[in-house]
């Protein structure tokens, strides 16, 4: 079993107030290589930092991890944009960090690293995939996107209190400076990523629709973004198996999540790592609403349930934040 | 139990005769990327081709990917100047593709290579690492390297007849192009391998001097290339453990090999997959002087050996090569 982390950046989230990924907005860029580096190694190896949300919510990178050292699936990471170097090992598919999706061209690379990342799905040999991302600001994107594909699905956050109009300005903002209006990359979903996207939803797409195609079966580890990557592999035409695997603290975000999924022809899967629970230290934050998904968190519990390893998940990811 | 390859080229592969690395010499240049998604994902991703000698030897990466199937160690890839770009994820330190060493500065990227493997293998978590390397034309670069630091051994070659004189030519057209004399290098060996070397000589020795710095035991998994990295990390004043795990083949081509892993106080262990045995398929061409080490099948063996596995170790090689 393997599990893929699609990590990237978009210059996005350093707008005020549109992330948790990260304490500060300088420590934003290294999240995602932390992310990588967490699963891989268990802790930060290159990169400066341990990513905690703004209030001290740890990373659900640490969940992650937890997650695979109780099953013991393998972990590819796929360079979606990466700002900053990371110990992780990475697979190019030529994606560079994305833009503020003010710009007029945010993700000049998206249309290649689609390109590149489907061909790579393409040619793994396994029967099954689990396919997640870390990219702070990727819900404004996501958003975007959603809007460019002409759907009007509504995006989580990892902060508590979602900044929908916020987000819902910098998406007209987006429009406003590209050469697209909404709607009107329903059958061009690469333009959809390139003009209001991210370099992970161009990467992570591209991955999912190469792995249909060469009938392995998917499971999208994580909410609304992961979410956004099933809609760009049906609007790219991509058939086969999908699975949208996520928390219940992204379903009760995000009440319109099975209708969603229904309408993508995509299996929904939610997993309760019970971390309301007494015993559970600093991940009770999770169950006040903060950070709720992200790193493949998910898509890795639902590994950890049909391994019938789910009791083990807090002590284990209570573990892995000690020897952060 | 993390095993690192570093994976890398050097165009001193393309000259006639040097190299059993790949069935010509234009595949050549894909076959330490083959390696590595062999190590990682069972079978080439991006690479074209499963390499093979011209005589048919399936790559020891296969037999790599064999003990880790059946031990279940985590495979690292360090990019120390691949050609192609690999399915493998990988990671950089900056080494690029080297040139020819007849070339003036055939290596600039070695010292920086140098520095940043040495951070990176400072900053690795793990208690005990094995390292390899998977480059054609690597034990020409190798002799070189070990004339620059001042040293006079053998090195050994995947051909059943190692081509010495024209290794030998090879090394004498090295010096007289580049600034430095034989043993000139013996307190710095960046430049040896610089002038003299391949990017994945000046990356490995970088990572062991750093996973040294950081009280790591380290296993070199091969052989005198891997004899080359322990000496430049010796040079570079590196002190602590460190092993030397060959196979049988490469230790009977190399009679000098136990005194010379004595000079620089590194062990020396020796394992025998038995690959003459009826059973072994095409993998007797081992046993008839073929290949005889790579992408870091001693260390490999070694860890089968450690978890008694060694005795999987010819059948599951097969089904390797059976799905290749």
């Amino acid at each position: 079993m393997r599990l893929i982390l699609v990590a990237g950046t978009t210059r996005t989230a350093e707008r005020e107030g549109i992330s948790a990924a990260g304490a500060t907005r300088d420590l934003l860029l290294h999240t995602p290589s932390a992310d990588a580096e967490i699963l891989v190694y268990g802790e930060p190896v290159r990169a400066p930092v341990t990513p905690v949300s703004p209030s001290g919510c740890p990373t659900p990178a640490a969940v992650t991890r937890a997650a695979r050292e109780l099953v013991g699936f393998d972990v590819t990471i796929v360079d979606g944009g990466l700002a900053r170097p990371s110990g992780a090992p990475t697979v190019s598919v030529g994606a560079k960090p994305g833009r503020d999706i003010g710009d007029a061209d945010p993700v000049p690379t998206a249309p290649g690293a689609f390109a590149a990342a489907r061909e790579f799905g393409r040619s793994l040999p396994d029967d099954e995939l689990v396919v997640g991302e870390t990219i702070p600001g990727g819900t404004t994107t996501a958003m975007a996107v959603f809007r460019a594909l002409g759907e009007d699905w509504p995006t989580s956050s990892s902060l508590p209190e979602n900044p929908v109009e916020l987000k819902a300005r910098v998406v007209e903002e987006a429009f406003d400076a590209s050469e697209i209006e909404p709607g009107q990359a329903a059958h061009t979903p690469e333009l959809a990523v390139r003009f209001v996207g991210d370099p992970v939803l161009a990467s992570a797409s591209g991955l999912v629709v190469g792995a249909l195609e060469s009938d392995t079966e998917v499971v999208l580890g994580g909410g609304t973004q992961m979410l956004a990557v099933a809609a760009l592999a049906r609007h790219a035409g991509a058939l086969g198996s999908l699975t949208l695997a996520t928390t219940s603290y992204l379903a009760a975000d995000v009440p319109e999540l099975s209708e969603a999924t229904d309408a993508h022809d995509v299996e929904l899967v939610v997993t309760d790592p019970g971390f309301d629970a007494a015993d559970a230290g600093p991940l009770s934050a999770y169950a006040d609403g903060v950070a709720k998904e992200g790193a493949a968190m998910g898509g890795a519990l639902y590994l950890a349930d049909q391994a019938d390893a789910l009791d083990g998940v807090t002590g284990t990811t209570l573990d892995v934040l000690e020897r952060l």
